[in-house]
């Protein structure tokens, strides 16, 4: 039986090739995002692509469905997926794009040229002081998946001291100094200084940077993250930057998306913001690593395999 | 015979120790740069600082002038310095605070972190698109001295392609893949998706960088500037950005310091500027590093060695 496979993902010619390599007895479908419906959602088999979640109505037909992003929050949730399907995320695209974006947010912080930047409108000739060298710099990286490895590996490879938090227990890698399970945070937060978040969205994340936590950090500390806004509570985030209780923070990702723009933390001139781009297909070799990943689990359910990259709903990661 | 030494640096207790500890039958006067007064200047054999060249006077007691800093034009010029001093630079007191800074200016232009900032007045949430990554970016560096080698050192450590022009010829060192003369410019701009410049301002380089040297550059283009800013013809620049003939810049130094605010540089968006404070004493190491120089010069002045970091008057380097 002809089995049928949705893509939505931009793919380029090249990139259906690779698609359609080892598939017989398919029948694709290319439809960008905003073209899909959801009867074309209810009538297939896989989905390669992020679909709005309120099209798939636990579709039983569907067997696999393989996002585009490494969050999976919005086909978690219960009554969005069929017990029948297989939810598999792209792990592994976005590390390289993603760390060397916040990577750039660090040390356009350390280096105060988002300081620098703002005096362009006024063509002023200010100088904001000292600044801080990544070589003598402690940096907590929270959420050790791909991008934080990523991020752990140009931090170590310009000479900070990068110390690792995980959930679960691994050895020590060539990336990282040192390496803490989730419980030690309290005890590495005062003497960091910087802390890099790149926790998904769940319900154990929801507001984890709370006030104590920004409490608990270095007056000159700066926060960083490139996972998702929920897991900050901005309004504590904004005092602890606002009364010079922590230095600075750079955020990929906030609570409310779009921020609206009568928002406060745009009114912080030491809170660096970008609109959740520094992952998407932004970086041309980002998409090129999800068509992989796609292409391999479609392999995988032709042949009875097991997949790659399947999303444990409990803590929304990769398995 | 005492030796009177005058030291404008910002020095600590700290410093003043190292500077005094092998320096018996001298007198040392710690004056902050803004209360030196021409008589002091005049009065003295040694000066740790960069006082106003005007004066010197050509001061025929003045034995030793070592600068605080690694250019030395205002000292260069004819009649400023008696044939009895010696100028001797801060070359390699500043590699790693410069570099790092330029460095943090590339990853934000690559990042197009200069435009998301730009949003923050208005709080908009626009995407700018696709991003390069540094792992793809083949970079080349004119000027390959200690700031220049520095650089080279972060960029090769990210996975760039590392090309270093010199004026003159060397073995290719572990920082960098290829090593070119000057006279290769023109052959490796077209092929280079990143040109950093740390030149010094002499008449050879003066507007090394015109409306000839900006079109052989490729549309995707990135300029940076860490040396002397009148090596770049200002207008052939910024007609090239806004024409979008390369992508982008991003200046720590301008021809004409501080750069008047009317002026139609700060004006183009993709043109990034901070207020040449890449160096300075902004990273508290540098202050240490121009401290051990100047100490050792003082030594080796006592000592009747020859000194470290004399500057080439007609290059304006370090010999």
């Amino acid at each position: 039986m002809i089995k049928r496979i949705l893509v939505t993902l931009p793919v380029t010619e090249s990139h259906k090739r690779r698609l359609e390599r080892y598939a017989s007895d398919c029948e694709f479908r290319y439809i960008p995002l905003p073209d899909v419906t959801a009867e074309m959602v209810q009538n297939t088999e896989i989905i390669v692509g992020n679909v709005p979640a309120s099209y798939i109505k636990a579709s039983a037909s569907l067997k696999l469905l393989q996002l585009g992003s490494a969050g999976a929050d919005a086909y978690i949730s219960p009554g969005v997926l069929s017990s029948k399907t297989v939810l598999t995320n792209a792990t592994g695209a976005y590390g390289k794009a993603v760390s060397e974006h916040m990577f750039a947010m660090l040390l356009c912080l350390q280096k105060k040229l988002h300081l620098y930047r703002d005096d362009r409108l006024t063509g002023s000739w200010n100088d904001y002081g000292t600044v801080t060298s990544i070589t003598n710099t402690r940096i907590a990286i929270v959420g050790l998946g791909d991008i934080g490895m990523h991020f752990a590996g140009i931090a170590k490879a310009l000479g900070a001291y990068v110390i690792g938090i995980k959930r679960r227990k691994s050895n020590c890698l060539r990336q990282v100094d040192e390496i803490h399970l989730f419980e030690a945070l309290p005890k590495i937060v005062p003497e960091a200084d910087v802390i890099v978040s790149f926790l998904p969205s769940t319900p154990l994340t929801y507001r984890l940077y709370d006030e104590e936590f920004f409490s608990n950090m270095k007056r000159s500390g700066i926060f960083l993250n490139g996972g998702r806004g929920n897991a900050v509570d901005q309004e504590a985030l904004l005092s602890a930057v606002k009364e010079r209780r922590i230095f600075s923070a750079g955020l990929d990702v906030t609570d409310l998306e779009p921020l609206p723009p009568e928002h406060p933390l745009w009114a912080e001139p030491n809170i660096l913001i970008t609109p959740h781009i520094s992952g998407m297909y932004h970086l041309p070799e980002t998409l090129e690593n999800i068509v992989e990943i796609a292409a391999v689990n479609i392999e995988n359910y032709l042949a009875g395999k097991p997949f790659e990259n399947v999303v444990d709903f409990e803590t929304g990661y990769r398995k």
